[in-house]
């Protein structure tokens, strides 16, 4: 991969000019605008005298490789930070973002307490599982497309946008008609067809790290959704399968670090499937700030008891607002917002 | 769960009769039929008072519940050892079965001869990847269709029947169309689109264990396949992700001890992919059939330095005849042919 | 185990009673002072009859039992946080407690430069190996005795008390007239003869998890000190093994709090050998903060290119400042001083 | 590390005409005899005169490095495979050894039941442990000297050598009195102080892999026994820690084909540990010999469900023997004796 860095003046006349030149050898172009001057990708290898042009075209001011095998995904493309709209609520700036909601949606009451629970505790999207990837055939497989209109309302009916998972490339079309942002689920994260398909579409995208998937696999795996033309990737770690059975998973708070160093992408972190136990989803939410992560996505239930899955790792109303809490001073002495 | 267990001599008619109100009842019964004796398996919990007519019918030995989380998959449903067939070829029984190829079908020459070699070694059934599941998106991901009719060619110049790897749901269909059987991934095992559409299919099904899949985990995707229809299905051992990284996965060969006991199904074992090193697929071969394993799946390549993937971990064809070799006089110890 | 807690103004000689009451029986009491009130627990299980005399003496409020596996170090035995003071400095009380010092002590020059960076960087311990636990019989195995004695005059230049690694039971009592603190490591955890020792010395203990050992497991080893007599023990979270290889091993942040919830014990992180990279230990400090942990124990060398070990994981003086720096705001929002 | 490979005539006097010569420069050489032809191996680095004057000492072949960072332990070492004696039994020739007992000594009729049901079955060598490394400090410890003492009783009265396990440094000599072989715990592996006294006995050591080492730490600690001048080394694989729990441990079957082509120290595997189930054992200790092991070290007990400890993973006498007649075919077809 190639990335040719234009003039911070280039006026845009000039960058059409590369693009255009990019486009009649066969290639296609990536585009990124950050700190005031514009960085297009290639990810095809340009034959020498190719480069020679290219590089004595007006406004071009350098050409460099990308050694990491993530490409776009890479800060060697971006230096920046991506900031990740998802219905007007940003991800990767200054703000850190909370998103809650029950793990399914099991109907109308359920869900719109949620909704005002979440609101209520300064959660900024809305989650919920409309279709749930289920271990067992014969388990609650969610309430489907209802079930995902019920969220969608419930969502609006607080001013919440809403993020849920998307199980079939074939469903991205009729989830993102609702949805204001598609989750891929840890087991999905190597399914290339599903990452292509988000990468075709023009929502935001969720993408949670594989339970036994390495930090250098989950960029790889953003790249797919990038490589396919969607560049609103947000990453997720929420725990790998280590031999400690104390907790559900083990959240790698390390790999938060590393990867806010690695991509440009914005990254979040999902303490409830991580640890699987309500009592450690505070300390992990505050850990995640010092990590370094933008965001958190916890699941949350009116009624933790009757949750028809998760109810072990899911808070309490009560509980979510101790979260929303304890997030402020940490994210301002962190230098973040909340 | 429930399982109707018929008397040994009840005739056909009397099953029909059974089948008949089970369906009338609105629920699917699973037939399977062993020494002689008819089950009938049904997912559904049924109300007592159906349960008590059930119970009376003629032909009825006896209602019983099945404990393991998986139903269909279990010994509890079916004592008797699955026997899978391949385009001919009897997985599962009394004859140990050797699937080779070449991780990918490069082209023509290469799966002629990577064919010729497996059918000189032993080997019963053809492997080779026409669409491959790639970390990276700017690797290699396969010939696609033009490289699956290749392979059936190069199987049927040989005589053998072909086994490859299927990614999406709407593939199923297309490909089953040349393959004889269908390989679902370690990264799709819990791609339930996947599966059910397998599951639709009338092809065998060759599920591998996911590389961060408990045993149990993998029984219940077999499930996925039974319960949408389809029977033949053939579990993979393909190695673990652990923390030893001599080799590439770790094999976990107790599991196919385990799996052998809680699943009638049969398991076969992956030695390429459980080391990735070539100079440990002899022993493992032999390790397999040490712990009851039906069959073995190996990489082996005309030129494994020319390979576009894997080769570190494929056999020269001088190797995988020494694997042949060295199997009938084991196969033998544990009372198996080859 | 039971446990048996006085009234909270039960006068000395009442307790006094109570103790020579259980001596008699030939058990061995385990006082525990805290909130005002006195317990003192007892491994033995104690016959009816006897249990009925001292819950009848004066001064006894009640008898209970300890459920968890882990007696003298659960929450249930001593509810509130314990102090452990190490040469003047307080652990596990509101002020967060940084240690750091170099891997190895390498000469005179090294380990007073590197005591002056840590005492200026905010470190209240110097940390430092003398004995050095190495997979190679051929690696640098530490400079022994005169080592520690330069640890300890290193120390004393900057007034720090220090803290260094112990190998062995029999050199317990020599390490023990020179180091503040005992350090057991990961490889020793399970050590058990060496924590019997430990446990008869008069030192505080910082006990490392063993990287392949469970939340549960760390606390039986802390046990076996406590019960040995040793109530001064600290415990450290320095990483776990696992599949993923871009961290030396991986941080168990969770572990952390978990152990904060189910232990009296102090406990803090090593995220020099959690991470194993130089540049992830800033943000993992602050995680550790953010997770409730009681202090941090850092790598830090003045030159870590030169270092003879664990160079890539070891802080220069101008990055261990930097985060003796970034700190201070943390353990505010954490409500604790630094 | 240096190999001084002598002429395959070399007479004794110009063996020791190069021993002298080294011993005068201050190095330790480390003898190996094989195939006729003796090697010397020294680990220090002699400079490059002095490697002169002995390449062109008389009855010198040839002197070359060894790559491998376990240096008396690789292959490069010593091509040929190590044969152990224990009390007469050799381990790692062509006769595959069966070792078994109890877990641990509880008494004399339990110890001499376990011992005639051992030699019954086939065993060679009598296990059982007389002093236990426990996680918990008030679990059963062990009988002490007393059970060692019965072990060995018991031992002699069937005609077996027998193997124990020695948990401090200074109980190495107890032990040998008694034992003979010295066994060194998993949860020991690299206790360096053990690993050298060991090396200083006579007698053969069992050294078991740490359940979360890996292949190469096994080695160095190998290593350590055999640079300590103890060449007498058997090496036991038996279960890593990973996220499957169905098992106790996962049997990394693979190490051990590795371990052989590395090594040639003896290889057992320990399949009690390893799965942590009774029903497992018997085709554990068959894929053992398929994969090249030299022996298995396996639990039972006259009556599993009594016993003090790892019950549910001790055979009966009856399943023992029925171990015992299910290896010899294999053996056989392995080209091994039982």
């Amino acid at each position: 991969m190639m990335v040719i860095v234009m003039e911070p003046q280039a006026p845009m006349e000039q960058v059409s000019d590369v693009l255009r030149r990019l486009e009649d050898s066969g290639v296609v172009p990536h585009m990124s605008r950050e700190s005031g001057r514009v960085s297009i990708g290639v990810t095809a290898v340009l034959p020498a005298p190719e480069q020679e042009v290219l590089r004595a075209m007006h406004g071009v001011a350098e050409i460099s490789g990308v050694r990491q095998p993530f490409k776009l995904a890479s800060r060697e493309f971006r230096p920046d930070d991506s900031i990740v709209n998802v219905g007007g609520v940003e991800i990767g700036g200054e703000r850190f973002v909370l998103i809650a909601g029950p793990c399914a949606v099991e109907g109308e009451q359920q869900v719109f307490d949620a909704a005002r629970a979440a609101a209520a505790s300064g959660a900024r999207i809305l989650r919920g599982g409309a279709f749930k990837p289920r271990s067992s055939p014969y388990a609650f497989q969610g309430m489907g497309l209802p079930g995902l209109r019920l969220l969608k309302a419930a969502g609006e009916s607080v001013g919440l946008p809403i993020v849920t998972e998307v199980l079939h490339p074939e469903m991205v079309g009729p989830i993102a008609e609702y949805s204001d942002m598609l989750q891929i689920g840890a087991r999905n994260m190597q399914n290339f067809a599903l990452l292509e398909a988000a990468g075709r579409s023009d929502r935001p995208v969720l993408l949670k790290r594989g339970m036994m998937a390495s930090i250098e696999e989950l960029l790889m795996s953003a790249e797919y959704v990038l490589a396919a033309g969607n560049s609103q990737v947000v990453l997720c770690e929420r725990g790998i399968r280590t031999f400690e059975s104390y907790t559900r998973n083990t959240l790698d708070i390390a790999a938060v670090a590393a990867l806010k160093q690695l991509t440009h992408l914005p990254v979040i972190v999902d303490p409830s499937h991580a640890t699987g136990r309500r009592e450690l989803i505070r300390p992990m939410s505050l850990v995640a700030v010092a990590a370094g992560a933008d965001g958190l996505i916890i699941e949350a239930h009116p009624c933790p008891d009757d949750a028809l899955c998760d109810g072990k790792q899911s808070l309490t109303p009560e509980m979510l607002a101790e979260v929303g809490n304890a997030l402020p001073p940490v994210c301002a002495a962190l230098g973040r917002t909340f």
